[in-house]
C-alpha cells in the first residue's frame, strides 16, 4: 500500500484548484497554429488538468535512443503558462513500429495462438522482458526530463493496462505463469491438489510441463482457468509496478496512477486487488448509448470506483462530452446529459472531471468520437456544454476532499465473478453482476447510496449486506459476513454464492457451503430453468433464470416456489442471528420482485433513502470532513421535479428553492 | 467380426448377475476414507459392475516408465471383495503431460492449422506413431498385471473415440490419409475418376500431392470430404484395433469394447462399420433437457445402438442420474425421470445400466454434473431414486438375453448422412436425420417398434421399410431396397434419396436416379423451399422444406402439390411393386401429414402396436429365446395410464392391474 | 486505357453473328460420346460462343512442363466446325497439384495468418513471383497454340479475379504493399501525413516497418486499411495485366478480358479503375434465389456494369439458367424467368448472354448448380427455355451494337463504398449501398433508366443526378459534382456524403465539408438512430438510421425532424444554384418517402420515364447510331400489361400490340 493520501484532506495526486478539468491532449497531431488556438480555448473554457503524451512514443523517440523532445517541452511550457497541471504519460501504451520490427516478440499471442500484430494499439504482452527494458527506459527519459517541470502533477502510467487483450499466450507468458504457479504453490503436490488433476488425467509432474489453458480438444481445467485469470491480472499490475518503480527513483514526489476501466463491462482484471498500488484510483468511462437505463449504469460504475478507491476521492480520467465511435449505432449525448454524467461521477466521490479528448481528430481510429473541441468549432451545442460544465465544476470547490457515505453495502470480488463465469456450470444465465446490478438499481431508485466493499473490508459500518451470487469466497471472508449478521447488520445472500473455495472446489455436503449455516438451508439440488421461461411464486412474484431443492435448517420460509417439481420449496428465507438476520434469495425475481424484497429488507435494516424526492431523480449525498454535507440531486426526467432539501445550491449560488428543472442538476450545500 | 456372443444366450461381456448396475469409478478424486465409504454405499444401491481408470494414466504412469499401481490394486482387490465386476480401461483418453511435453507431434490439429493443446482431454490424434506406441504400451502394462484379477470382466478401450475432435489435418493425419487413399484406389488415375478433379483443375499427379481438406478460398471437393470423413471414422477404429490387439494377446478370454456415442448428435464415426470390431457394443446417452420430447430423441438413440448391435443386447455404458454439465443450461431429471430413462434403455436391448459418474466431483470440468453419490450426499431425491433403480434392475434379471423384435425398419446409413450434408447443396434445410426422425417418432407413438438397419442387412424380416433422404446409395444397396419391396414389404422412399453413387457422383437422367424405376417416377429439377415457408398440398397436409417437379412414369399420385409453379404435380406417389409397393415422398410433411402417412403405411403392411394403451405410454416387448414376452410400458405423462396387457409385473413382483401410474413404469411378463 | 472498340460499332470482342450465346463449356469432364453430343446440342439451341478451359490447367500441363494438348485441339477443332467462337482461358484461375507441393509459398495467406491450402480454386495471391512465372508460362504456351486457331475470338483471362479471396497477407504481399505505398506516397512523411500516424503512436520511420492490417488488439488505422484495399485491387489487375502483356505479345489482334463480378455483393475491387485494362467488359451476375425483387438486383448490377464500360456494349459471360449451388436454399428460376433475366441484361447494354455453364456436372462442388443441359437431359424445361432464349437471341440481331441512353446518374465510387464501410464510424446501419439502391430502385420502378457514373465523368449529359452516402470525395469531384448543379442539373446529395477527402481526414468546420457550400447547410453533429428505430418527418413520411443536427446556411428548409432532441431542424433543404439547384437529404425516408422525392426531382428536373406502361413492367430503351429505338418490356407479373409503344415487336416479328403477355417480353423497334 502505497497511497499516501490522508481521507478527508485535499488529495496529493494534483496541485490544481478545485474540482479538477480537462482531459486527453494530443497536440502531436496538430499544427502549430491549432495548439496555439487550444490555449486560448482551454482558459475560456476553465481547463485546468491535462493528460499529455499517452501515445506519443513513436514521435518521442523516432529510432531507437533517438529523441525528440522539443514539442513536448513547448507544450508542457505552454501549458504550465496557462496554469494548467499535467498528468504526463510514459507514452507506453502503443510500441513504435521500429520497436516491433526489431523484438516481434513483445507481441501478444491469442489462445489459438494467432500472433497481434501492430497497426492499432497495445501490441504488446506485459510479460515480455524486452518489452519491459524499452518501456522503463523511454519512463526513465521522461522523468528525467520533466521531473522539475511545473505542470508536472501526476505520472499517468501507460494506459487502459487490458484493454483490448488481457489474457496473454505467448512462451514468454507461459514461463511468467509458471514461476507464479510456482511461487503460489510451493510444490507441484499442492498445485495438482487444487486444480483436482487427477480428473481426466491431468496430474503434473513438474511446474515445467504446465501452459496456459490455450485452445484445447474440450473444456479446460476450472482451477487452470482461475488462475491464469489471477495471473494475467497480477502481470499487468507487476508491468505497472516496474515502471513505477523508476518513477519514484526519479520523482518521489509525484504521485502515481493508471486508468482504471470499472464498469459492468470490464471483467478481467482485479482492480481491488490493483487498488494497492496506485496513489490515487483514475478510471474511464462510456456510456451504453443503447441503454435508455445509461445513467443507473455510470452510478454502479461509479460506486465501484469509489469502493475500488476505498472511498477516498477519486479522478474521472476519461469520458465523453458526446458520441463515442465504438459501438455499433453511435447516438451523441441528449442536450444536459454530459453535465449530468459529469456531476453524478463527482456525486459518486470523483474530484476530476477528465474527457477523451480534448479537440477532436481529424484523422485516426477515433475520428468520430467526440471531443471538448468538435469537429464543428466552437459554434456548436458541445462546446457551449463543455464551457458551462467548467464554470460549474469552479462553483463546486467546497466539495472537493468530501466523502460519500452510506449505511448499505454490495460485496464485490472480482475473484468470485471470474470463477463463477468458468464454463461447465448450471447455467449460462447466471451472470455474477446480473443480480448485484439488480439490487443496485433498486436502490439507487430509491434514494440509497450503497458502497461496493471487497468481501475482506470491514462491514460493522453497514446495517445492510447484500451478498449476490458470490459463487467464491474463502472461510474468512464467509466468517466476515456471518460475523456483520451477528453484530445487527441484515444480510441476504442470493443465489450461487458459497458454493465453492478459493480453489474452486465444492463445498460438500449441500448447498450453499460457506453459508448453509448462517442462512439455516441445505439446498439439495439445482433446477436452473431453461431459456425464456419463468416461474410464479407464492406471492405472485414473477422470476426467472433459477431455482432449486431448498431444504429449511434452522431457517423460515418467507416466500415458496408453486411449480413443479418445486411446488411449496421455499424460493425465499430468513434467519435470525444475533442481533441481525439472514436471508436467503433462491431464484432471480423481476424488478418489481427485486423492490418489494428492497422495502422489506431497508425496513429491517433501518436503511432509508438520503433525501425525499419526485421519481427519476438521482440523490446523494457526500459529506465534509466538518461534517458539511453536499447534497446532489440529478433530474434525470423531462419535467421539473421536486427534492425536499435546504441550503444554497452551489451551481446557481442561490437558496435552493426546491425544484431541479428538467434534465438540471442541483448541489445543495446543505444546513 | 470377431463378436463373440451366440444371440439369446447370457452375453459373455461381463459376468455380473442380472441387469449390470453401476457407472464411471474414479476413485483416484478422493481420499481413503471416500473411497471405504464408496464401498458400503455400493452395497446399499446393488452396484455390481465398475468402469474404472478410464482417465488414469498420469495416476499410473508419473512419469515415462515409473509405474503407481498401488492404488489401482487396492481399488480392484476392494471391488472383488464385495463382489463388482470391473470394465478396466485402457487409460488412454488423456496423455499425461510429461507425454505431452516430449511430444508435443501426438496434438490434434484443426482443419485452419490450430494445434489443440492439452489440460482437458482427447488431445491426440489416432494416426500418430508415437502416441499408439505409448497407448499400446500403457495397455500392455494394465494387461499384464491385471489379466488374472478376479474383477476383470470386461475391457474398456480408451473412452468416447471421436469425441470433440474427429477430424485430424496434422502432418501424419496427411500421410495416413495418402495411405490410406492408395490403398482404397489402387492408382491415382482412379481417385482423379472418383473425385471428379477435372472440376477446377484439381487433377492428381500423385498421391504424394493430396492433402486432407483444409481451410482453403471456397468449397472444397466433395469426394476428398466424403473420404476424409470415411478416413476419419477408420483412423479411429485403427487405433482401437491395434490396442485391442495387446489385450487379445495377453488376455484372450476377456472381450473388448469401447463406449460409442450413438445419437442424433454424433455424425462422424461409423459406427456400423465399427460394430464388426466390438466385442459387444456399449454405448453414452445423454437427454437434452430443453428438449420436450426427450424420451422420443432417447428411444431413437437406442433403437439406433440395437441396430448398431445387430440386434444383441448392448450395454448403456453412461448415461446422468440427473443434470449434465454441459449443456447451457443444465435443468435435473424430473422425479422418477431416471427409472424411466434407464427402463427404456432395456426395454430397448440394454443388459446393463451405467452412469458417469459413481460420486459427482469436488472438482474439476464435471464437478456439477449430476451422479449416482451427488454432492448433498445420501439425504437426496438422486440417492434414493438409484437404490430404488438397483432394486427394479435385480428384479429385471429374467429380461436379461431377451431380444427386441419388430416388423418395421429404418434404413440408416452414416456415409448417406455424411454425403447429405457435404456444402453445396439444394437447400441446408435438408438435415440427414430430420424425415427419419419424423418417421421414428411418429412410429413410436403409435406404439410400434422400429430396427435402424444398414442398407446392407437382409430386409425379409420386415414388412415396412422407411427409406428417408438416402441421398447416397449403392447400386447393390438399392437393389437390396428393391427387393423388399418386390417380396411383399411396403417400401417408403423420401426425397433427395438416390441421387448419386458411393462416388458422390450424380445418376444422370431424372432424379432419383437408384430408385427412378422402383417407384415409378422421374425428377426433373429440384424446387426446395425458402427460409420459413410452407407448402399446402392437395389433402389439406402442411409441408415444408422440399418441393420437386416430379413427373410419373409407372406410379399413381395419391398427393399433389398446389401452388404456383408445381401445381397438380406429385407430392405422394405409390407404384405397386410384385406383392409390394414402392411409394415416393417428394416433401416434408408437419407431424399431422407424417401421421396420416404412417397410418395409411401400418394399414397396407399390416404392421400393428405392440399393445393398445392410453396416449403418453411407450411400449416395446423384448421375447427371449423361449418365447417369453416382456412388455415394457413407460408412463411419460403425469396421470394413470391403462395398458392392455396380462401377465406379472416385474418391477412389483404382483399381476399387472392395467394400469401404469403416473410417470411409473411396468414390465409385464407376459401369459 | 488500350479499349479499342469504337462506340456504336460492332465490338470487336468477338466475330461472332448477332447477340453472341453460350456458356462455359469444360468438356474434360466428359467422356468423347457425350462431346459428340454436345456439338449437336449446341446446334439445336444456337449457341455460338463459349468459354473454354477455365479450370483447365492441371489436364493441359499434367506435370511441370508435360503438356497434353490433344484434348483441347480436338474441342477447338470441333467447336470451328460447327462455327461457335471460343473465348479461350488462360487456365490459371486454380494452380495444379503439382504445383502447390513444388510452391506452397503461392497460397493465399488471411488477415490472421492461415494459410489457404488447395483443394477448391484461387489458391495463389497475386503477388507471387513464383506464380507469376507459372502463369505467364501457361499463358504464352496456350497462345503460341492457339494464336492462329480459327475458333479464338477473345482471351478470358483467369476467371472471377477476386472471387472468394481479396485481401492477401501473407510476406510477399506485404513486400509488395511496402513497394505500392512507396510509389504513392514517394516519403515516409507523406504516408505518415496521410495515414494521420500521430494518432496511437502509429509513426512510422521507414517503408520497411510497415505491414499489411492484419489482426490486432484493437481497430486498425483506417488510412491503412484504406490503401491496403486499393492495393489488392491493384495487385490483382496487375497480374492481370502481366499475362495480358504476353497474349499481347503473341496475338495482337484478339482482345482480352476478365469476367467481373459486378453487383451489390463485390465490394473489393475498383472495377471503374479496372476497365482501363480491358478491351471489352464481361461480367457474372447470380440472382439471390430469396430476394423478392432480384430482378431489381438484376437491373442495378447491369446498369453498373454498363457504368464501368462506359456506356459500351459488355458481355454477360456467366449467369444460370435455373438454381445455383451456393446460396443455403437454392431455389430454381420460375418458368420464363431465364428469358426476362437474359433480355433485362441486354436491355440495359449486354450484347452477349452467356452462362455457367454448358452441361450441369456429375461431380465436384457444382454438380447442383443448373446448366443449359440438366442432369435430366432434353426432355426438360430448363433446356427447352435454353433453346428458346437461343431464337430469341437471334431476333434480336439488329439491337447489337446498339446503346442505352440516360438523363439521370447515380454517382458511384467504389473507394468511397471502402471508407465509409471501415470501422469505427457513427453508425453501422450506414451502408454504402442502401439509399444508392433505394434511389435506384424507385427510378427504375417509375420507368426511368439511371446511368452510374464515376465521380470523374462528365456530367454535362445529365437533368439529375444523385450522390449518395460518397462520404470521401476528393476537391476535384466535389467541383465536378457542383458544376453539374450551377449548369442546370437537379443534384441531389444524401448523409455522410464528403465527410472526408481522399485520405479519410475529415473536412473540419462543420459537415458536409465537401458538400456544404453547393448545398447551403451546416450539420453540427450526427445523430443515428438506435437499432429498431424510426422517425416521423413534417410530412409525415418514416425515416430511419440517421438524423443529423442540420443548420441552415443558404438553403431552405423542405422538410423538418419532428422528434426530441431535433425538433424543428432540417431534414431535407433545398438551394437553389446556377441554373440548377442542390438538394440535401439527412436522413434515410422509407421506400414511399423515397418515391416522394423522387417524383419531386424527376418533376424539377424534367426527366421522364422511357415509355408509359401498367405496374411491374421493367422499360429501358436501347438506341443504335442511326437511331433506331429499341423499347425493351419486361412484364414481372403473372398479369399481361399494357405498353404504349409502335413498331414491330423482335421477338414475334409482328407489330407490336400494346399489351406484354404474363411473365413476358417485348422488344419493339420503334417507328
Amino acid at each position: 500500500m502505497t497511497r499516501q493520501a490522508t481521507p478527508g484532506e485535499p488529495s496529493i495526486w494534483n496541485n490544481v484548484q478545485g474540482i479538477a478539468f480537462g482531459g486527453d491532449y494530443n497536440p502531436e497531431q496538430w499544427p502549430a497554429s491549432v495548439r496555439l488556438e487550444d490555449l486560448e480555448l482551454m482558459q475560456e473554457a476553465g481547463v485546468n488538468f491535462l493528460s499529455v503524451g499517452i501515445f506519443s512514443w513513436a514521435l518521442l523517440e523516432r529510432a531507437e535512443g533517438q529523441y525528440d523532445f522539443g514539442w513536448l517541452d513547448e507544450v508542457m511550457d505552454n501549458l504550465a503558462g496557462i496554469g494548467v497541471k499535467v498528468a504526463l504519460a510514459t507514452a507506453t501504451a502503443a510500441p513504435p513500429a521500429w520497436l516491433v520490427r526489431k523484438h516481434p516478440e513483445i507481441l501478444p499471442v491469442t489462445a489459438d495462438g494467432t500472433v497481434l500484430g501492430p497497426g492499432s494499439r497495445r501490441h504488446y504482452t506485459p510479460s515480455s522482458a524486452v518489452y519491459r527494458r524499452y518501456a522503463t527506459g523511454i519512463t526513465r527519459v521522461l522523468a528525467e526530463r520533466y521531473k522539475d517541470h511545473p505542470a508536472l502533477a501526476l505520472w499517468h502510467v501507460d494506459n487502459e493496462l487490458g484493454c483490448h487483450v488481457s489474457e496473454f499466450y505467448g512462451e514468454e507468458d507461459a514461463a511468467a505463469f509458471r514461476a507464479w504457479l510456482e511461487r503460489r504453490y510451493g510444490s507441484i503436490e499442492a498445485l495438482n491438489a487444487s486444480w483436482g488433476t487427477a480428473f481426466w488425467s491431468q496430474n503434473y509432474g513438474s511446474f515445467d510441463e504446465i501452459l496456459p489453458p490455450a485452445v484445447a480438444p474440450s473444456t479446460l481445467n476450472p482451477g487452470q482457468q482461475l488462475d491464469f485469470q489471477r495471473f494475467n491480472s497480477w502481470a499487468l499490475m507487476d508491468y505497472y509496478r516496474e515502471l513505477v518503480a523508476v518513477l519514484r527513483e526519479v520523482t518521489p514526489d509525484i504521485p502515481c496512477t493508471t486508468n482504471l476501466m470499472a464498469s459492468s463491462a470490464t471483467k478481467s482484471m482485479d482492480y481491488f486487488d490493483w487498488a494497492k498500488d496506485l496513489d490515487v484510483i483514475a478510471n474511464d468511462h462510456y456510456l451504453v448509448a443503447a441503454d435508455p437505463e445509461r445513467h443507473v449504469e455510470l452510478a454502479f460504475s461509479a460506486d465501484l470506483t469509489r469502493g475500488i478507491a476505498g472511498g477516498d476521492p477519486w479522478i474521472l480520467m476519461e469520458h465523453s462530452t458526446s458520441a463515442v465511435n465504438w459501438q455499433p449505432r453511435n447516438q451523441p449525448k441528449m442536450p444536459g446529459e454530459m453535465l449530468r454524467n459529469s456531476l453524478a461521477h463527482v456525486a459518486r466521490g470523483a474530484d476530476a472531471v477528465m474527457f477523451f479528448q480534448w479537440r477532436q481528430s481529424f484523422a485516426g481510429s477515433e475520428k468520430f468520437h467526440s471531443a471538448m473541441v468538435p469537429h464543428g468549432g466552437r459554434d456548436t451545442r458541445v462546446w457551449r456544454e463543455v464551457v458551462e460544465l467548467g464554470a460549474a465544476l469552479k462553483r463546486l470547490e467546497p466539495v472537493r476532499g468530501s466523502r460519500v457515505q452510506s449505511r448499505a453495502a454490495i460485496v464485490f470480488d472480482y475473484e468470485a465473478w471470474w470463477a463463477s463465469e468458468i464454463d461447465s456450470k448450471p447455467s449460462v444465465d447466471v451472470k455474477y453482476l446480473d443480480v448485484l446490478r439488480a439490487f443496485h438499481r433498486s436502490l439507487m431508485l430509491r434514494g440509497v447510496t450503497v458502497d461496493m466493499v471487497h468481501p475482506s473490508a470491514p462491514l460493522d459500518g453497514y446495517d445492510l449486506v447484500l451478498v449476490c451470487t458470490l459463487y467464491a469466497v474463502s472461510d474468512e471472508h464467509a466468517a466476515n459476513i456471518a460475523a456483520a449478521a451477528s453484530a445487527g447488520a441484515t444480510v441476504l445472500v442470493s443465489y450461487f454464492s458459497g458454493i465453492v473455495d478459493m480453489q474452486d472446489h465444492v463445498r460438500l455436503g449441500g448447498y450453499p457451503g460457506a453459508f448453509r449455516e448462517l442462512l439455516g438451508v441445505r439446498v439439495e439440488e439445482f433446477h436452473p430453468l431453461l431459456a425464456g421461461s419463468q416461474l410464479k411464486l407464492s406471492d405472485g412474484t414473477a422470476s426467472s433464470v433459477w431455482s432449486e431443492h431448498v431444504h429449511l435448517a434452522g431457517a423460515e420460509a418467507v416466500q415458496t416456489f408453486t411449480e413443479y417439481p418445486l411446488e411449496g420449496v421455499p424460493s425465499l428465507t430468513r434467519r435470525a442471528v444475533g442481533s441481525g438476520a439472514a436471508w436467503y434469495l433462491a431464484t432471480f425475481p423481476d424488478p418489481d420482485g427485486i423492490g418489494s424484497l428492497v422495502d422489506r429488507l431497508l425496513a429491517e435494516s433501518g436503511v432509508s433513502p438520503v433525501a425525499v424526492a419526485d421519481t427519476g431523480v438521482e440523490l446523494v449525498r457526500r459529506r465534509s470532513a466538518d461534517g458539511q454535507g453536499f447534497l446532489f440531486a440529478i433530474n434525470h426526467t423531462r419535467e421539473d421535479a421536486s427534492v425536499a432539501a435546504a441550503g444554497t445550491d452551489l451551481l446557481t449560488g442561490e437558496p435552493f428553492a426546491g425544484v431541479v428543472p428538467a434534465g438540471g442538476v442541483a448541489v445543495v450545500a446543505e444546513g
